[in-house]
């Protein structure tokens, strides 16, 4: 790089590909077609490939194109609609929703949850793994962390089959006084990027959940969402049937 | 790439260089701190220079690390928590909040607002930009359209400086009677980036808000905050007062 002109660094070469590129895809590719091979579009646009990719890798986190192992790169679908967390004033697995419990275990939570759940270094967590499928892809998987101090009483014969439906139950006997969420950028971690067939460090959307109970933070959760395929969608329900939404999901489902 | 085994697949090179380099940066580097080029970096940890630009830029995305221009790869500070949107039942622009006007012109919206908005392809929309400062840093930047249609009976003599504080006075006359929001990943657009600092397509977190009055989508709002800098945060105001945000926004301040 070193020095590089004023305007180009307003406008990389790449940028203006980017948007060649993208009403190419507009117009001459259908969703789920599989993109010429890297050389190929090079030569066609005139760029070097080192610029192509940078374009491509711009259309893949503005969700336009996928690159999926053992396929290539594809016009991707629009992304889903995912409405984030249970309904407010819900517990995590308190009503019907689209996470399914994979496992649990106890072990020390890590580091930044041990300071949101304000536990000590050497408190073991339940932590329970959940995944989310919507449409029959699987779009998040998701840790979440329950104090053995939020939940006393529990028998220490559980099996592990037993164990997440018991904490579980013990959780929503607590009356829940909050929640609040973040979201920000993340790259998936190796056993959240198995789980959601992506590469390690492919960006995702990380949704931080704390559940009040009591006064105090009595359990946290750590969601991680698909970047490419998923829009988080978070609203007032009632009035709002959000029709944007479920007319990509329709999409979607044909 | 080609034939690749499965072990590295599931384990690039760059990701376990990116533990290590996320370790030493905890023990060996204060925030703000400038990072050696990549050159002696890549020779410290015995890699190709491609496979450290990598792990640099998964350390970019979880917001280890910042690119700055002119100045070069700097230790982040904490991202800042930045609650989204107005309070809830309020239009934007309607009480004090962290926005601030930038202008407003009258123009189509883009196809996908306009399909948001139910406006026709001719129909023209005011589009007042505004954007966000906290703590002194711009993290937002946003476009709110608003159709003719939702507030008629504007003046059309209008002077530029009176134009967007009568279009958001007619909008508040409205009852707003619902709000919903999505969040996804985008890429920087070309004057996005400019103000915020950015280069075009870096990652940015895209916020878009749709805001009922009388049965239809009165207003819709497309905000991009910076995914680098910000942690997006959705919740019951009340008793949730965010201690883990507001120690960050400390440390920010301090």
């Amino acid at each position: 790089m070193g020095t590089t002109q004023l305007e180009s660094v307003q406008e990389p070469k790449y940028w203006h590909l980017k948007t060649v590129l993208n009403d190419a895809l507009d117009s001459e590719f259908e969703v789920g077609e599989i993109l010429p091979n890297e050389r190929d579009l090079a030569a066609r646009f005139g760029v070097a490939r080192a610029t192509l990719r940078q374009a491509l890798e711009q259309l893949e986190l503005e969700g336009r194109l996928q690159r999926r192992r053992g396929v290539g790169t594809t016009v991707a679908p629009p992304r889903i609609g995912v409405a984030v967390g249970p309904s407010a004033g819900q517990w995590p697995g308190a009503g019907p929703d689209a996470w399914r419990t994979v496992g649990c275990v106890e072990a020390a939570a890590p580091a930044p949850l041990a300071a949101l759940l304000g536990t000590g270094p050497e408190e073991t967590v339940h932590t329970i793994r959940r995944e989310r499928t919507v449409q029959g892809q699987q779009v998040a998987t998701e840790l979440l962390y329950v104090p053995q101090s939020s939940v006393p009483g529990l028998s220490p014969m559980l099996t592990p089959a037993a164990h997440a439906p018991a904490v579980l139950r013990a959780l929503h006997a607590l009356r829940l006084e909050g929640e609040d969420r973040s979201v920000e950028l993340g790259s998936a971690r190796a056993e959240d990027a198995r789980q959601l067939d992506r590469l390690p460090g492919a960006p995702v959307l990380v949704v931080t959940t704390r559940y009040v109970a009591e006064g105090r933070v009595a359990a946290a959760s750590v969601a991680t969402y698909r970047a490419d395929t998923c829009r988080l969608t978070f609203g007032d329900s009632g009035a709002m049937e959000v029709t944007h939404h479920a007319s990509d999901e329709d999409r979607q489902a044909s």
